[in-house]
């Protein structure tokens, strides 16, 4: 029973997350009634992170089992073909060893945040990006985001609704650059608590525009009360970026996988 | 009487072009009816460059006339307010010199056009790249781009309905990038025939997908004939990037000129 593994982007604006849900349209239920058409076959779509509504990916990885082989680039093709209208497109099918599972076996997850800083509203980049007036000063973010990286109780930082048995997460980095009128916040971590990136976001919005001073985030940390942390950030511009697997290269974010004549 | 100097954003999907036209709506006319509305005059807005249907724009160049003074902040605020929902974004405002003219003053126009260059779909990107999944071979299309640099005439590239004088331009710079699965072609002139940038490109595809060799460009410059160039790109891939005038900074691409703290 071969199992595929999918690296897949996708604009979150129209679903309501990646998981299956009763209420609307998820990526993962558009994926498997595409699966389902071509193949005849009902499969479970596994995704590495179980993005919530209205946040992209760029380098979801995903995974599903078959009882029939059937060539990756066939896969590609169909699925691709039988998603649309749905902004889904799968960049890359491999097959791969049973021992896989695009959840479990993902060792890291790396979000980027992308903010238009600027006084004119979003156009290109409508639904892209979270349109912030104030001017950012990423020097201060930046500082402010290194109080946050390393292993904390992130209980400050997480949603009521978040599940996971422990608040304890390690932020193996968080960093804040420019580009342009764009300021991008990138997190990496083996997992993060609900909201967690967004929630850090906001926070640092508030330092960045000079609201708060740099040493209140660790005050905020240090609360362990959601109520001391910023707002939630708005979901339209998180991007699930890349999953790192053990000894494998990184799913990069805009990989160009099927072009490979002259990438650098 | 001052004169007012925008620099625009626009997605041009949902546009009949920059020009006021009968059968649609133009960007020019948007603008024109949100100056009229917030200033109770009726001034004639003149762009730096006419770009067609479903070009985009990350750094056009307009000027217009009123008879009263406002803020430049002010009429910024007003015209972002009152062309909503088009999808159109004032940058930035400056009174200017009643010798400064948008299209007349303008000494170089520089265009992008982006490629998305992968077997899957656009999906993020949709709607602002050409898709090409045919592998392009970037360092022979830049070899062919070469050839094309400097002062020639251009009639192989120029649409049949191209009013300009002559068919004679002068392309200061034509480069070919690669940046992951996205190819750009920049191009900079004073002035560009009708369809001259995406009729470029449609040729620059046919040398780097390999149907083409890179001299065979050579030979159409010299046939002086539209039928001897490859097809034109689609407008969706192109942007107008920036205008510059004398003796004055570029109007960047992606200039993020209200924000001035902490840009490169």
């Amino acid at each position: 029973m071969p199992r595929y593994r999918l690296l897949l982007e996708y604009d979150g604006s129209g679903f309501v997350g990646w998981q299956r849900q009763a209420n609307g349209r998820s990526v993962q239920a558009t994926l498997e009634e595409a699966i389902r058409i071509f193949s005849g076959e009902a499969a479970v779509v596994e995704g590495a992170g179980r993005t919530d509504a209205g946040v992209h990916a760029t380098g979801q990885v995903a995974h599903f089992d078959l009882a029939r082989f059937h060539p990756p680039e066939r896969v590609q093709a169909a699925i691709n073909a039988l998603v649309r209208p749905h902004p889904i497109a799968v960049l890359e099918v491999r097959v791969v060893d049973r021992s896989f599972h695009a959840r479990l076996s993902a060792i890291e997850r790396r979000y980027v945040y992308r903010i238009l800083n600027r006084r004119a509203p979003p156009v290109l980049e409508r639904g892209r990006v979270w349109h912030v007036v104030r001017p950012l000063d990423v020097v201060h973010m930046q500082e402010a985001a290194r109080l946050l990286e390393g292993r904390h109780d992130f209980s400050s930082f997480r949603d009521a609704e978040c599940q996971a048995a422990s608040p304890v997460k390690t932020l193996s980095r968080l960093v804040v650059q420019r580009r342009g009128c764009v300021v991008e916040i990138r997190a990496a971590a083996r997992s993060f608590l609900h909201h967690q990136v967004r929630n850090m976001v906001g926070t640092l919005v508030l330092v960045g525009d000079g609201r708060r001073p740099i040493a209140w985030v660790r005050e905020v940390l240090e609360a362990r009360d959601r109520r001391a942390a910023g707002p939630t950030a708005p979901a339209c511009g998180l991007y699930l970026e890349a999953v790192r697997y053990p000894d494998e290269p990184l799913s990069a974010a805009g990989a160009c996988t099927s072009v490979a004549s002259d990438n650098p």
